[in-house]
């Protein structure tokens, strides 16, 4: 009984059958499949947030996992189901732009999922996850080649995602990509590109405030004073020691930041 | 060893150890359950919630699926724990109506569970998911006849739920069912009923306002428009593309509805 | 393929990709690794709360269970990462108290995690779940010997939790240690250790209510009645029947709780 791993990534919450049905629907074509939640809390319809969820995570995974991500505010629409292979692994997704990052930073094969027999006999207008998703990923567990699912495409759909814009000489702006359950801003400041953070003076300015501290540890930080750290995921985070600089600044995801050397 | 899978869906949240306190007892017994969460965020002690959802996923498992259900504001009481048989599936759950559309839709045969030889060693008052139900579950995935759990009984409790009326000639009373995590408020009218709302002109009251508007998926609705329809769950919903229809009409569960035929 | 048991008791909540990703790790290094989730919804940074949650769950689970508790305000300080065995099970945590409990209810034998082949090449500052508990947690399910991980330590932090303390001739004063997902209130009087409860008048002190009826099962209380209840984690809970007594007395945890028997 293949034990192969399908990951879940959706905006489906908590408060309903859901993923729970998706669960069944993979156990019932798969019963040896080894499910796996990533994140079921991305905010209700945001593409761009399940994109970086998945992104973040999908790395840490081994070769030959098979990865649902189902946020997808076009189902029933014509946009259409693609399944993508990189890096050892598989993707299934609405072709909305939620495996955007996967498709920049992995050389991907996608193709369009358009083979109905792996899908369930009835299929909805509003629960691809259930009746499209899962059971493709379920016969992909199984065995069936990813061919088997639909033709290559060339044009799955790409936002532009995590951007940063010189803006002059010593700045450099950016967006809050975003704010995870501490309250700490992911920015879209790779850690990597601005090694001067740790060497000049700065300040990064988000909402009506700025921080002008880096630390190299949360506890580093003097209560209460906003600070920038390098987070685990790739990218500078402004955060507040045991506080949340999400209420404190009071901004959302996309707020823009800007960084300056002086 | 085994891997028969054990649903869990409860109104346990997940701020506790509740949940995973459940998970160790039947690891314990029986090592290789594989065990699935359904939901457990259902609104506290709501039966009627309890027994929707379990309705809505049971069906997408497979053949021998044991689920346990415990949404149980009884516990402690003289509420009888049952276990019913039907759809090739068994259900363990207090016997307070969270199993009543099991019990509607498939032929079951119900059992009073009452052997303690398969509870923990000592049964709390208030706590019987840890105590009763996860354990008897464990010991069916281990293969224990349900034969052993109690005698057959015949007046399981079966609540009235997901009620059509019809009040006029043109008109049919319903009520709201369940709002799901996108604002979406599920009906009790079944899709299957109402054929003619894709053919003639409707009016579906909710709270203060009205739905007058079809459509086949999410993606045609005008942005901001309350729209109807056919949901996953086999009823009629009423939404809001990307927004929400219970912040909207500011309605909650069990709120009427009614159904109008020009 | 080994089929270990690893728990995970966090305060990552599940907003993020944070729990996923220590899954991703895991399932990397362990393919046959049973993870099962015991709670990720303690308050952030509240290392007290992660001991009492993880202190209900860990009793309940097999012998050889490995469990990795993750609340850590001080992750990247110079606070140690330790492994303790006791109960037959094993328990990796931050230095911080969080083993609290274990420690003291079990004997254990604890170590330093110092040996970083088991950890991810590159650690963060901000993320030892991900970079040094699940690797380890997973190494251990593979087969490593705890010894390989570190050497022994005899000062692992502990915390004095759960105090009662008699305050009179008929008085104890105590405090609530954790408001379950119905607004219980658990305080820290254990259930043993007052039985004159069942027998004698008494008044337990919150907020500014007093509960002077004890019941022994939820549906025993009146409605809108504050009771006390010999609770399901061994300790005295304040309740009101279908509804939150935390709501209602406006109290947190901490807050004070005073016994007196009349």
């Amino acid at each position: 009984m293949a034990r192969g791993i399908i990951t879940l990534t959706t905006d489906f919450g908590h408060l309903d059958h859901f993923v729970g049905t998706m669960k069944g629907v993979i156990k019932s074509i798969a019963p040896g499949a080894d499910i796996v939640d990533i994140c079921h809390e991305v905010s209700a319809f945001d593409v761009t947030e399940g994109a970086f969820v998945l992104a973040q995570a999908y790395r840490y995974f081994p070769k030959n996992t098979i990865h649902v991500a189902v946020v997808d505010p076009g189902v029933g629409s014509e946009r259409r189901a693609i399944v993508a292979q990189g890096a050892g692994q598989t993707f299934l997704a609405p072709d909305n732009g939620v495996l955007s990052l996967i498709l920049e930073k992995e050389k991907c094969a996608v193709r369009e999922i358009t083979a109905d027999r792996y899908f369930l006999k009835s299929v909805s207008q509003t629960f691809h996850g259930r009746d499209v998703f899962a059971p493709a990923a379920a016969h992909l567990a199984k065995g069936v080649p990813v061919s088997r699912l639909g033709k290559p495409v060339k044009d799955a759909l790409r936002m532009a995602l995590a951007t940063v814009h010189r803006t002059g000489k010593r700045t450099w702006s950016g967006a809050i990509l975003k704010i995870d359950r501490f309250g700490n801003l992911i920015t879209s400041l790779p850690t990597a590109d601005f090694p001067a953070i740790s060497e000049r003076l700065f300040e990064l300015a988000v909402g009506l405030d700025k921080a002008t501290l880096l630390v190299n540890s949360y506890s580093q930080a003097p209560m209460g004073e906003l600070f920038v750290i390098a987070g685990s995921a790739g990218y500078l985070e402004v955060g507040i020691k045991q506080g949340s600089a999400a209420n404190r600044l009071k901004v959302g995801c996309g707020a823009p930041v800007e960084l300056t050397f002086w």
